[in-house]
């Protein structure tokens, strides 16, 4: 229970950090997509571990191979199984992890709902989990944007103090890609780099703001009244590893506006009914209303730090517990292609919604 | 499509503001619970219109009937179903509507989705709908209470640029219910009431935080990877009219703390495995720790105020609309009983989820 | 659990014999679409007891009231509630059900279960029950009907041992309400009516088949592997109260055939593939395949007869139990319309699954 | 969608007869059961082709390897992958079904719904599919078996018109297993081999009824009124590859009889409420009384036959195709075990159910 995500465009993820690897099961893609490993590759290396100096040093090469539902570099409709392999894997970095539990992870209630824990390398809490998320999402990106011409994309916008103001209209691809740490602002990346390598200096570690975007989406998707867009990107935002909070829109600082001041003017611009602000972030009532929609997640610091923590053994008897091995200073850069990936999977879901309806009215 | 919310305890949430009523399904909901109107109706008069002089004046007295799935004053483990009459619905104040959309309401977005817009008081959008969620949510919080001792409760802790720090931990119910807005700190109450009654007089409307809370909910309830407690919970809140945003524990302030700043310390306290500080928001991994979950989910200013404002009409036509009737200036006192209810019915699933589990394990 | 039906087109049925009434909410129907209480009400009709002197005396006008979802006469996309109040209840019949357990009825497996059981009229169990199924299923089937022109329809084939041989091409729905029993094939029906007609006599019960019939659907439709349309189908039937077997196409009779006498051959007939027999019953792989749908459901005899029958009662004490009230000597014909809207909600879900994945494939 | 069954315990199977194997994930397995491969390879053994002479002489290991979901020899709660790799693939065997709709296949249907389709071994409709369903099976039935003390099995009872007469309650599985065709009833089975023996040396197949028993099932399981036991049983048997009908307890035969013939007499039996005969099947109204569930599943004859059929080539013209390879001339003993899976997969998600609402009751 609980490791399928969507609903027309279903994905299903398996996996831990021990064992045979990870992957996910995508039921309900469309057929006749063309569809290759190579597709997929290009989001698990901006996900890996090891891409840069301010990520953990781990060499995984998650290399993804296609196992199911294609055929002749097609989709076939029918679903679709992605593997990585584990490798790499040194339990021995894990082994106090077997006997005590690292506060504010997930160790206790894990051991506590299950009554039994893979305590090497974190088991399904494993960031590797996400491989899962982010191969899936891929596809659904790909299928966004050939379909539909839509577009998403993420950056880093905050770690830590240092803020970066994106305007989520007009930062590119390239821009978000073009340093290590993923903020469209270069000297404001830079800054962001040096408070990472300060926090990995002190054995700390540092969280903060992915900005996700979507451009170029339909007026109509989203379902009220529980399935608003917003209600389903929250969601899918919040069941990320390490994330705390999310906004659309105006978010938490709109509250402090009176609504003339935030309500979003509509007017006709080139024929079409748009807004002239985007306090809504692009959704009105859970549904898009075409403009862009865009959102942020808060990440909290890395749990594993190298200092010394109070905590527990599964005795029950009271110790420390000193993070060891090789781990993220900052999970903000490798989070972003999960974000988009999870956004991805929301709105295609939505997309096909909204079509399953509208085959079935009148006049359609 | 998306009226539907929870898995094994299940509302399914029906009406508009003109026809019929508004009202639930509740399939799920156990057997042999001493169940009758006078369950539910306290939360609704909480959250009925015309409680107070800060909600909208409307007299809408919100009786609850149930029409199913109980026998004798229990309920059976059959669907219940729960009725709420539309009355003193003035259909000629909305006229207006039937020819402009409201900015940042969903006008505009449903008739683009569905090519048809019940313009009489909203429709589907008016917070009627809420009042199946409020009547659902009342089963499962006395549930909860009354068979795993858990105490659901929410209260409003800012309203505009007034903040109240609460302690997630010490406050009460009656201390909540004790002044109009539904903020704990009595002063601070009274300077939220003043912001509200001054919006109104300028014809404009305020938005603000609601603080919601879970005590006593035991260790494991929640689903990981997709179905996380704080997923779930996030979905809740975002899919209530004019939420925008959702964080639990540190949220999005704790991104400015380091690892070892945010990292909840684990002791031994009275022979319980607990956590010295609770950054974690109650949550860790997905599952809950035995410790206060709370969260903040922010309301923007409502969107209908008294003042002219920029539009357009169905034909695309530029205008302007200013809103007329009798509207709230500020959702937050009446969204308190909408928050606990959405709290309850994740918190019940989930827990119902964990027991389907456990009655399944060894030893169980 | 377990009052829906669907996913894209999702009824949920409420009520039992006692209470307020019982009825349905449709989520998921298409916006734009007619709709008004006299598409609904001729099906219910059908359904509802005291129609003929073949079926319980009992006196329900069933007269049904949309409470929700629709606006000047056409659906809004939003949920629909559909209404229909209890009346003629005389709970006197039914004080021995208080303490005793009905043969080969729900009652003691419903004791056992919920630990609480509405003894008048059966609570859920009773057949009324079936009024919001009939009342969905009429919505789908004229949507079927309008939007992709396919016809829906059943009809009795077998009461006890009288067998009319009916091909599923070419009966009618004119044919079939030609007489009280539903069977197309008038004389047959005569000899039905009477062994119906002395089973009432007798104080005993019959049962019987209904064939069921999807004429016009494209192919297409269904979804491997385990959404398979049969699998729908007979789900849908096997729900419905004193259903015992299900078969497509040769069903049980076709195990005595060989493969070569068995399989379909495929011809090129006016431009189109068809298959020139049809043992199939117009599903291959799971997946329409353009031919006549049709199946085969059965029914058992009535449980409640007006003879004394062993039983326990409460307290497990061995008693004995004779029907009283106003009973059907035989379900098959009120059965007839509850067949088709089974059927109807099952392929509607299908066409929109379909259409759904097709939206989002290339070239669509 | 559609490759996903079960709520609480839910499999998702994947993989064609081409590619890197099939499989399954199974998500809600409970933590702490013993689980290895050893647990699932001899259902897998019994299910694999070139297991007799009766079978396809195709020579498949099927081995079966274990992915995720276990640590140390235990179930960890989270989702287990299944994973058997693809062997012994001749696609020369298929080149004519590239080109050539097999009659009574889903060639053509698959080709009309997907416009795409996987000619090689059948791809998604090859009876590999089932591998994962018998996977996943194997582990409900484990978990039923040592948690519930409930016996699921199956046998064969009838091979075209040679029919075995089995009593639910009294065959074994060391019985079933004494044979290559899966009777308990020694001198039958052996009509039944000679029956597909001689099938077989003519080009042709045939088909039959498997009887599906589980046997200490307790009273309770079962969720009125769509998902009634009988109804997703049904669809559990009806999903499977050349099944075309379901029958439970008396099933076509009972409606012959009369109510007072038919009923199951209640009566008090070593201090336990049961019925003197079981006509019903072991369910009533949906749920499980405590009886001997029994069932009936007609499979059709192989469509795969060695004489040539009239068919048509995917460019409409109108051609003969005939059969070639290695295929199986009966798939009845194969599919005992793909019965029984079916079987586990559905009472233990319903035993699940009942305990979730058990739980959340008063003094539960």
């Amino acid at each position: 229970m609980g490791n399928s995500f969507g609903n027309l465009f279903r994905i299903t993820t398996w996996g831990e950090s021990h064992g045979g690897g990870v992957g996910v099961v995508v039921d309900g893609c469309p057929p006749r997509i063309r569809l290759t490993e190579s597709d997929v590759q290009p989001d698990l290396d901006r996900r890996r571990p090891g891409q840069s100096r301010i990520t953990t040093p781990r060499k995984e090469s998650d290399t993804v191979q296609i196992l199911s539902g294609t055929f002749e570099g097609l989709t076939l409709g029918t679903p679709i199984l992605l593997w990585v392999k584990n490798e790499d894997f040194r339990p021995e970095a894990y082994s106090e992890m077997a006997t005590k539990y690292r506060p504010s992870h997930a160790d206790y209630t894990y051991q506590a709902k299950y009554g039994i824990r893979a305590w090497p390398g974190g088991g399904r809490t494993s960031a590797r989990e996400t491989i899962g998320r982010v191969a899936g999402g891929a596809i659904a990106r790909k299928i966004l944007r050939e379909r539909w011409g839509v577009e998403v994309l993420a950056c880093v916008t905050q770690v830590k103090e240092v803020v970066a103001s994106v305007d989520p209209e007009l930062f590119s691809s390239e821009q978000v890609e073009a340093n290590i740490v993923r903020c469209p602002e270069a000297d404001i990346a830079e800054k962001m780099i040096s408070v990472i390598e300060q926090a990995r200096t002190e054995g700390d570690t540092v969280g903060g703001v992915i900005l996700g975007v979507a451009r170029g989406v339909p007026v109509g998707w989203g379902e009220p009244v529980f399935d608003r867009l917003e209600a389903d990107l929250g969601k899918a935002m919040l069941s990320l590893p390490a994330s705390k909070g999310f906004e659309i829109g105006s978010g938490f600082s709109g509250v402090t506006l009176t609504g003339t001041q935030h309500n979003d003017p509509i007017r006709r611009i080139d024929g079409r009914i748009r807004t002239t602000s985007n306090r809504s972030g692009g959704i009105q009532g859970g549904i898009s209303n075409g403009e862009t929609i865009y959102f942020r997640v808060a990440f909290k610091p890395v749990a594993t730090v190298m200092q010394e923590q109070l905590t527990v053994d599964l005795g029950g008897e009271e110790t420390t517990l000193k993070g060891r091995g090789r781990h993220d200073p900052c999970v903000l850069p490798r989070a972003v292609p999960m974000v988009e990936a999870m956004t991805a999977l929301v709105l295609l879901d939505h997309a096909m919604r909204q079509s399953a309806r509208e085959s079935a009215s009148p006049e359609s």
